[in-house]
């Protein structure tokens, strides 16, 4: 059954979908919806996802939505090389890491956000550049303490690769766009080397995407 | 094993762990940290949760973080009655569900978003309400599309309680903060009424936390 990924090339939130599937070998198709033009407010999208975000996975008549939810349901759909772990503790510890970016440092920086700060508060590319810079870091900071505390093996988890290092992963895209110096997080820093030294990775950095080629850096 | 749970009366993320420990009946002691005044940046709160945020759930040696990972761990912990569904199409709606308040909604809303608006751009009262009513407005309108597009009976996912509701009973706990009219969101307030008839979503509400009563309403 084919697999629809709706999504687009900037979105960390599609790179962590891309990675998963790329890891679990699965096929899809990638249909990009422009969330810088507002593409994803059009009447088009918004009978594919109601809340007019990407990414939305499409899975015959399944469509899910937000990519912590996508990337447990993809576990579900193929449990090897499964990206939860089985034991509930560790599986916690997955999550809460994964959460780190996906419940607190990327929301504050994804176009809807920056948009409305320009909206309210007139802010100005270089207000918007510093606020995208200050919550991205303290994400980072974040991770690097969490890191130091239990140091990863090679991976967060141990020496499986997983969603949490997915989460982490896109942290450091959002850090890759912003050109910020990764020397005060070495751990997250070495952490990121491990996975992006993975195809899955490497190949799902919106670098790496057509839409990026096709578009100016932002 | 006792269970401590690291919270705070005004905290959404809080009501929501709190919810799900009273549904399924496990005692445990609420410990306050009080993140209006940055308690959770003091070295106390800072060896419970590297994150620095509330909650933090302690339960032997194990600490979960993220209130999302902590009711996922629950329903590990004492799987009934169950707080995900045990389909797994229905399990990812319910987490798709959970996440737009988790990580798009309330994310926009916190002390630390609204201390940093002051910070950056010299936001007053009336600014930092008008950004909290949009974001919160934005949430419940995004819940009542969703709804409208697969009424709940009565709950999100049908005849039982779970995450899903937990999640949108904390976006109303938003507007309730805000004195927002719900007019306009018939169908989520409807699954709120549902929700606020059990006592443990009742009990758990902020407003009847004793700190609550012992703080201004802000």
């Amino acid at each position: 059954m084919t697999i629809r990924l709706y999504g687009f090339w900037r979105s960390i939130a599609s790179f962590r979908v891309r990675v998963a599937l790329k890891l679990k070998q699965l096929p899809f198709e990638e249909i990009p919806v422009d969330i810088l033009s507002g593409e994803q407010f059009g009447p088009d999208y918004g009978a594919v996802n109601d809340e007019r975000v990407v990414p939305t996975l499409v899975h015959g008549d399944r469509r899910v939505f937000q990519s912590l939810a996508i990337i447990e349901f993809l576990d579900d759909l193929m449990p090897e090389p499964r990206l939860l772990p089985s034991d509930p503790a560790d599986r916690a510890y997955a999550r809460s890491l994964a959460l780190v970016a996906v419940a607190d440092a990327h929301p504050l920086v994804t176009p809807r956000v920056r948009n409305h700060l320009v909206k309210m508060f007139g802010a100005d590319a270089n207000a918007i550049e510093s606020w995208a810079k200050h919550w991205t870091i303290e994400g980072l900071a974040t991770y690097e303490r969490l890191l130091e505390r239990r140091p990863p093996a090679p991976f967060a988890l141990g020496p499986r690769v997983g969603v949490a290092d997915i989460c982490i992963a896109g942290q450091i895209v959002g850090a890759h766009f912003l050109k910020l110096d990764l020397t005060p997080f070495p751990a997250v820093a070495r952490l990121a080397d491990h996975c992006f030294a993975l195809p899955p990775f490497a190949m799902s950095h919106p670098f790496e995407q057509p839409g990026y080629r096709a578009a100016a850096p932002r």
